[in-house]
């Protein structure tokens, strides 16, 4: 008997930590539209039911109890074909699971065997890990299922799975993007694939998560690490994809590493369990899919918008205000809030002191009439000369300083926060990455509002990411002037950037090396880079924690993003050189 | 032959993280202390030479090669004497250890079997278990080591020691501070030594490092659970004690559980590792250790002062600023600060608006004098009218709500930093446990600081410790006007916390129900609570996450404190009810 394809799809879906009912909604509806399309299986992400990362949520029993109900209530949905769901299981302890569910019935739960406890991951402090393992036989095929983690080992349990004879592996994840990390994902599972002449069913969750943003990008790859068909990155997206099973069997006739390895294992697993038998309802055969992954900086663009909508919106807010100083990093905040929520939605304001240059307000302008967004002029003028008339008693006798340029940005940030308590607005920050590493902004100032955009974006891929969003729009969007005028905070007179912190070109690798990469003082400097300007970075970066440790939040697009991923001790006397 | 005591001393050192050198001077001071006191053994605190906890510097590999570099510049101080110092080991991957030094030579390296990863504890993040376990005759008498979390467990590795012959336990730790928590650990370590009939001896690390305070209180406890010895509690200590290894012996005699576990287990230890023999030197018998627990609320009030202490010195500051309101939370902040810090370096600000009450100036003022510390007021008033007049535009034919509320605080704010960037002090934030919970506070306002004294302290608690500043005093530091006022934000007419929050008395037990135990709200409304205030209480504190994300550390005092000991997502819809 020839085997007919075996028709899956992978339900790329945008849930919210801890909306279970609003989740256990998504769920069903996937499978509802699944089984329209015939499918033998549809999966959803990893921890779908609860969102992912519910973090702390998962120590309180009430909520582990909320979600094996909503197991319950989406057995029942589950008639004619197999769902494989991503939960929370509690038995002696609770696991990140899956749930094997056909016909009304949980056929069997499977629990991730590898929790990851690195970058932003903390599982170890929630969930004890898996032990056991199995394969299925569903629609007559016989099928692996594991999670996110799980697949990124070159052993067990996918070799397991697919030495027991599973031809399909289903890897259920909830995986943050970070740039790149998409051609990482599908080099490795292409890998996975040919290693063990299995074909992978890849699927992801899609949406921002406070720090996080999960990409989606759910693949199918054929036995042979060919990508056979991918959901759109940044979207909710429904994938189907037929696998051919037989290729999988011929394949695997070829494959001399295969008996080898089969003759070495001792302990081969339990018999598969039976789900379901082959579907005998003929399907047409499905068009060929023809996404490709997105290219750079396309990716981390798209990562921003779709990280500022939902962080927004899942926190109920739809509209914000954004200070705007003329300034690069603050247009491109505005871009990106206008495609995220819409032009109606974004106010921008501008702010001027005594030390603003013409350029803070008409560049601000022309932006605002670029993007078609709100725009008004509120000057703190009257409030800086106010409050240093308050300070000068306490003041008298010294010379200006930083407590005067912080005065003018704290009044925008009072200005700022007062717009948004007074109408329900959020305030997004405008800081880069740069700035924050090194300090380079007013805690409660500028940095002042409910979602830092742009923490995480390096200065020079700012400026990258402008041209981009001209390029794109085939227009000037971010003018001219704004991309070629020097960074300045306009804090004090003719202030710049660069009598601050060395030039961005210098500055953004000594950043990346340090920071993303631990790399030493004397890496740092054996790269090329002036010793003296090593130190003095170096020495910005440590004393400024306990300002990030007070920042918003913003979207991880790097490597590693100051927050979560990394945990820095604000009183710490290392300075490694 | 009749064995001489054991003479142990733990050094209870305030390191700091990243400092390897001050704390290298530190370990080597101890050692050449211990060595005059005629000590066959000298121990200090888990990861001693980098500071605990180390957080992402572990990640650093030029951070551990110091740390490693350091160790060795240990060891040819250790003549004469055996010293057990905590470090990160490096082999295969890195460990959290504990050399056994004796005459400038490294005898063997013990690593950590249970590496915590709940609560603020991370270690699974850095560290791999260790596997190895052993025993050491060491001034004749066999011991054991083992580091903190390892001495938790009812098993191995203390069990295998003590079967192995360890007639004393050497136990290392890094133990943070929580109110009562000394006698649980007390209960615990009398537990272990009557299980194994072995002595332990219980070094900690004391001092305030970022969100944790470390209280000492090192101890040594006979083979009989009795407290031998214990070093004081919130400050450096060096314990001396004998140990009667001739009353181990005998109690061991007489135990019979000890010869039924010896015969159950399969795979004893490798043979002791020779150390060093008896000391021959007679050494004068000890006087009686007289140091007893701190009672409650002594302790958790030391544990304030001295967290306050080191977050402000290890951060290179020496004088703080505190705004003062007349209230009992900013008198209760500054009678902590002048405690920590002295009178000289406390400076209080009153910073009245036109809802000011009187007693807001007069009661500041006296308790100023009372504290004798520096006092001055600063009107907000013009800023605000300021302010107010620079917003109308934006505002027309609105009614006043928080906006205008908040900011009033934020001036408050940006006077206390502007004053702060002048000086070089540092601003400590007034804001209790129960108004950090509900989100009663006001970002970028008086949230604004440093660092947040008493953000671990419930409003109930915060009372109970202003009447024993007072009673220990005996006179009146905290006013008696400011115990009897209503609590108010005063930042409109007549405005009383009650309006807004329900009675202390019974918000904060709901709080420690929902934040600190996490109970269900079924479970809080059968402790005898009203629904609609449960619902109320779990909304306001779900809802106010990203408050508490922005606001800087505190001390932990309670079982779970804000910070990184409760991870709790900021875009969640899960309420429980």
């Amino acid at each position: 008997m020839t085997l007919q394809p075996l028709r899956v799809v992978l339900a790329q879906l945008n849930t919210t930590v801890g909306d279970i009912d609003g989740n256990v909604r998504k769920i069903c509806d996937a499978i509802a539209r699944a089984r329209d399309l015939g499918a033998d299986i549809v999966a959803v992400p990893e921890l779908a039911i609860t969102g992912y990362p519910p973090e702390d949520l998962l120590l309180r029993r009430s909520f582990i109890d909320d979600n094996l109900a909503a197991l319950q209530r989406i057995l029942p949905q589950c008639g004619g074909i197999t769902a494989i769901i991503g939960f929370v299981d509690a038995t002696d302890d609770i696991y990140n699971a899956a749930a094997i569910i056909h016909d009304g019935a949980l056929i069997d739960v499977y629990h991730k065997h590898y929790l990851p406890n690195y970058g932003v991951f903390d599982e170890n402090r929630y969930f004890q890990r898996g032990q056991r393992n199995q394969v299925y036989r569903i629609g007559g095929v016989l099928v692996g299922v594991s999670i996110c983690e799980d697949v990124w080992y070159p052993g067990d349990p996918l070799q397991a799975q697919a030495l027991a004879g599973a031809q399909v592996s289903i890897n259920l994840n909830a995986s943050p993007y970070s740039m790149g990390k998409h051609a990482v994902r599908e080099h490795m599972l292409a890998t996975r694939a040919t290693d063990h002449s299995v074909a992978v069913c890849y699927v992801n969750q899609v949406g921002g998560q406070d720090e996080l943003v999960f990409d989606g990008g759910s693949m199918v790859l054929s036995e042979r690490g060919e990508r056979l068909a991918m959901a759109r990155q940044f979207e909710e997206d429904l994938l189907v994809a037929d696998i051919d099973v037989q290729a999988v069997l011929q394949t695997r006739l070829h494959d001399p590493r295969r008996r080898k390895e089969q003759a070495e294992r001792s302990a081969p697993l339990h018999p598969p369990i039976d789900v379901s038998g082959p579907s005998s309802t003929p399907r047409p055969a499905l068009p060929p899919s023809d996404i490709a992954p997105l290219a750079d900086p396309d990716e981390a663009y798209a990562a921003l918008v779709l990280g500022t909508r939902d962080y927004v919106r899942k926190n109920g807010f739809h509209k914000v205000i954004i200070g705007l100083s003329g300034g690069i990093d603050s247009s491109m905040v505005a871009a990106i809030a206008v495609d995220a929520l819409g032009k109606e939605n974004v106010l921008g304001i501008s702010m001027p002191s005594r030390y603003s240059s013409e350029g803070s307000i008409s560049d601000s302008q022309r932006l605002a009439e670029n993007l078609g967004m709100e725009f008004t002029v509120i000057p703190i003028e009257d409030g800086f000369a106010t409050m240093l008339k308050t300070m000068e008693p306490t003041f008298a006798g010294t010379e200006p300083n930083v407590a005067e340029e912080n005065m003018q940005a704290r009044l925008r940030g009072l200005v700022a926060m007062s717009i948004a308590n007074k109408f329900g607005r959020m305030v997004l920050t405008t800081g880069n990455k740069s700035e924050m590493a090194t300090g380079y902004a007013t805690l409660y100032g500028d940095m002042a509002g409910g979602f830092a955009v742009i923490k995480d974006v390096p200065k020079t891929l700012v400026y990258r990411l402008a041209h981009y969003v001209n390029a794109r729009a085939g227009r000037e969007v971010i003018p001219e002037s704004v991309l070629r005028k020097p960074p300045s905070a306009e804090l004090r007179p003719n202030q710049l950037d660069q009598d601050s912190l060395p030039a961005y070109e210098v500055l953004d690798p000594i950043l990346q090396a340090y920071v993303e990469e631990d790399r030493s003082f004397d890496e740092i400097v054996r790269m090329g880079y002036d010793a003296a300007t090593v130190r003095r970075v170096i020495d910005l970066v440590n004393r400024s924690e306990y300002k990030r440790r007070q920042s918003p939040p913003c979207i991880k697009i790097t490597p590693r993003a100051f927050g979560r991923d990394r945990r820095f001790p604000i009183a710490s006397k290392y300075a490694g050189y």
